[in-house]
């Protein structure tokens, strides 16, 4: 009920705030046999870890995960997992001018009133470095789905105004790691890491746009009524920090289109149900029906700037907020494994989910 | 699990199939000592009801909500509430051509392969005829945050590329019931209007995107992390069927914004705190600032089409499904009350967790 | 949250007032294809309904159920299943009475003071008639759980000093729907009957106990720590009204026993792993091993009473309740069927939840 | 859903294998404000340690528990709180010996069954070293209930069929912790203690019984229908390990009485409601009526002997089990603070839903 636990079947409860001893999560309902490789989830863990290329957040934190529970010679038990990463980097003193500001667009203001108590270092529990949590776990999650043939890849279509325009299918998935804000296209990455550098230079920032495409899903996953796949696909990414928006398929482009247009053809092909057209984008009636699902999320600039801003103190009283700390300057570079973290927790949850629609 | 509960504390429980006996919703939690007045659900209800205008399906429903435990002289007791409305105008027979065919962009073809058997009478359980149990529920949550001071307001703000400019806050509420397409702005609203009997006359539908406003909403609302605020309205809003796009305050458009321009400054307005801009669109860190809630739901064009199409059948043979029925085409006139009573169910259940947060 | 739901994969929802306009329960999770015969419900509804023999009370409520949703030419759909009961033997008047007063061990004044407001007549939702739902939706569960070869039988194993000392794998279960009381031995079950009229003549009221064995049970249902299987059965258990205690396999008697005699050794029968005795019940570290499942619930004497009681009204006065009305004089004998139906649906949930124990 | 979460506002998700890294547990939904004292939660640790006295295992484990979260400045801030006690006295080496064999009455074979793989090293997750962060984390409820003048008060009633006749009203709570099997009645105190020595000489175990009162109880906490107060206690000491039964008020023996006898008067003093006798303990409806809440939990006599046993081995063949290891002869002397913890988060979770029943 108080928001810090995510999935029916597979469940994981996160804790930790920015500045605290550890953030970690806890997984309850894993199936016993899936084999769990720390390297692995390592390897997610870097791709989001600050400090990692030359247009993200200079804190230095190694982001190195351990296993407490739920792992026995290399396989999951059935028993819950837990997954800690203790905090390193934190210049708590850092955020002592701001203990009784409230940062514009920050959760500082809400939190507050909330619960008449916070903890203001870093944002506390607010601050994106939960999302470590999300990635450990999502990683135990793909290892899982990875069994049944399903795979999960995001990366950055939009910086600001430039926007990818060519389709995904000619670009292949390969270049996305390749350059460092992880867009597929390589010379449209290289304006995007030059537009980003400019803004930081600014002081300021810039939202961004990112794509995810799941391949692999069997036809079935999903929940009618309120539980519908896109659903809650849409709720886990709107619950990234700085997420503005979500469409599946064709999204906010289907607000345009005629019935006739949009509506996608089922036929055969090699003896398998396809669709012609996949504006369905993967799911229909809130069920996958086998094409691959895919979403785009929408983030905000990130809202902590090195310029000064005007804003209220917990006095009421007017003051200013002034730029400090080391902060990314565009989210999405290091939100990409976020959102296939999330996307993962999301398809394994609906996996579990659907082993028990029929007799 | 199975998808057909939604919300935490104020929890709903629906059922019912088109063509079957009844729809009908089990609400659990909500507060002792609400006025519950039939008449005033019954309004919701008529917002919905199919045949209402000139531009929407002609079936004919009564849609008469009956309620069968829970309200004793007048108020709510903290029992279950049972709302039951009785399926009436069903043509079941005007289904027997789709008994085995899979209609293009409905849920037919993946509810079939996820239960091994359905109810292919008007969708079945996949029919937006079990938004009628939303709308039902969702009056019952707005009776309980009226007591608090908060309304919801929906209304249409595209239909096709027909697009409402011009702020809401110019326009007021008002006129948005004038007009059977519910755009408050009259003039677009004809022009509304002409658009979507033109397609209708094509035989084809098209899409369409609703606005919604909370206002009075309390500081404090939604939970940290998971159940951000946004991300549970945005899960509710696309669990409504044929919705294809979520975004709330700057959404899409923060994109391509910087920071120095998206962020919401604090200020003090006659001893309240304020933000001078809304880009937040009410909610920051996932819980509610004060400032009025803002979003947009994008629809997609109705599946169902006057027109034949080509699909496959059961048995994967190449069939022809005729376009047959009386249904809308475009979808949001009607589904205005959707999105207000799935905001309402949202607000109503965060307002109850709100409750449990401090000593 | 608010306590009218029950169960986690097979889910039910249950509402309705004792004088209200119906009883029922949504089931929200039963898989697909499981055949559904009214009369088979019809059968377990009888067994619960009033008026059906001598020793219990004579209201007279025809209980007839009907189906709204979920079952569509004989077989469940997935989609939730509606079953309604509507109330017909209504004498409210005779409750005008107690509107004011709190009747001794009942939850007259712990429902006035926890709501604020109540439905006093019959009880309201703290009537026993609220049980009707758990039958209903217990017959459901059981089709399910026949499936798979598991059975329940529930019996009256005592009544008040009336105990049964024989054994129920020599009396078998084919007696028990024999007498009235539903004992499994006939001369007991006449003292039982005598006994329970002795009380009424008086005006009084006797407590109870009944077993239940669960047979065909596979390995593994039940998880680990807090939901094991027999702590959700003791939980379904002490939900029912009037029930004071639960045990399992050696229950109480276990206290004074030491480890060595206590210990079920296992042995093969048959390729079978087997257990020589079964003191574990059944259960073993929360999850079934296979053997039959047993236990024991203590029922108390009925509160309402056919002679004068003191008492005092919601304005704290000193009053009289007088007994009136038409009441059981011994729970137990209509018990039966609703403690096989709380069996039945704690197990059809675990036999759900076992599937995901493994990749 | 696999058992591991406990509570719904108030929610526990526990961690940990008795021979892995650690056990922790995360609470989620504890409210802001509550002053946490790490020496507090140590009390209740050191009561449940083993090594504590002669008449429990001999085990050395510090048990101390560290704060990884949630806590700010010495107080809940509403986030998660993550409480960790790493393992140390782990001789893994111990369990070789039975790695492929099933203990009698122990979870072995049932684990086995259930998950195809399991921690074999000291029972793994069915050890009742998981207990460890029930009784963590119910330090942390106790903290909060202390705030509302609520008190938890369990203690032995009975060893073997040595039990406690004495009134608690009379012997009041102050001598329990004065011996070592933590019965109220020192002399009695004396003969436990005298037989669990004479039953381990035998390498034998012996069961007990706990009590336990709650005082200071508000009315109103409990839920209709399922999760009335005493099903819910009930559950959760179920759920404790070797736990068989579990009574509340008048218990089992409310089956041999009347109604007349068992119905609790009302009748006020000092201008409060109360009841002349408390056969009903506490608890009306499933709802709390102001009165202690008193309630018995049976525990059988420890699975692990120091004796050999005839058993089979994974692979279905005969083998003897050796009694080896250093265990309890009797687990209620250190089960006291896990009935109290458990007793202590059921009442927290309460509490708070208790905060959404009226307008």
């Amino acid at each position: 009920m108080a928001g810090n636990i995510f999935g029916q079947l597979f469940r994981i409860s996160t804790f930790g705030e920015s500045h605290g001893v550890a953030v970690g999560v806890v997984i309850d309902g894993c199936p016993a046999g899936v084999e769990i490789d720390v390297s692995q989830i390592q390897i997610d863990l870097s791709r989001r870890r600050p400090g990692q290329s030359s247009i993200v957040t200079q804190r230095k934190e190694a982001d190195q995960v351990s296993i407490q529970s739920g792992v026995f010679e290399g396989k999951t038990t059935g028993t819950p997992i837990s997954l800690v990463i203790m905090n390193e980097d934190q210049k708590s003193r850092d955020y002592d001018h701001i203990k009784d500001k409230f940062r514009p667009s920050h959760a500082d203001y809400t939190y507050h009133e909330k619960y008449g108590i916070r903890d203001y270092r870093g944002g506390g529990r607010s601050s994106a470095r939960e999302t470590v949590a999300r990635v450990a776990s999502g990683a135990v999650a793909k290892s899982l789905l990875s069994k049944y043939g399903i795979s999960i890849h995001a990366y950055v279509s939009q910086v600001g105004s430039l926007r990818l325009t060519k389709d995904i299918s000619e670009l292949g998935f390969d270049h996305i790691e390749e350059n460092i804000v992880r867009c597929p296209d390589p010379e449209l990455a290289e304006q995007m890491i030059s537009l980003i550098k400019e803004v930081r230079k600014d002081g300021d920032t810039i939202g961004g746009r990112i794509t995810c495409i799941c391949s692999g899903i069997p036809v079935g996953l999903g929940e009618p009524v309120f539980d519908k796949l896109h659903a809650d696909l849409g709720k886990a990414m709107l619950s990234i920090n700085a997420v503005k928006g979500f469409e599946y398929g064709s999204g906010f482009g289907a607000i345009s289109m005629r019935g006739s247009a949009h509506n996608d053809i089922f036929e055969k092909e090699n003896e398998q149900v396809k669709t012609s057209t996949n504006f369905s984008g993967g799911i229909q009636g809130g069920i996958s029906n086998g094409m691959p699902i895919n979403f785009n999320v929408a983030f905000k600039p990130v809202a902590t700037l090195m310029k000064d801003q005007d804003s209220l103190n917990t006095a009421g009283e007017d003051v200013k907020v002034t730029g400090k700390g080391r902060h990314d300057p565009c989210v999405v570079p290091r939100a990409v494994p976020i959102v296939e973290a999330m996307a993962a927790l999301v398809l394994a949850d609906h996996l579990l989910r659907s082993r028990v629609n029929k007799l």
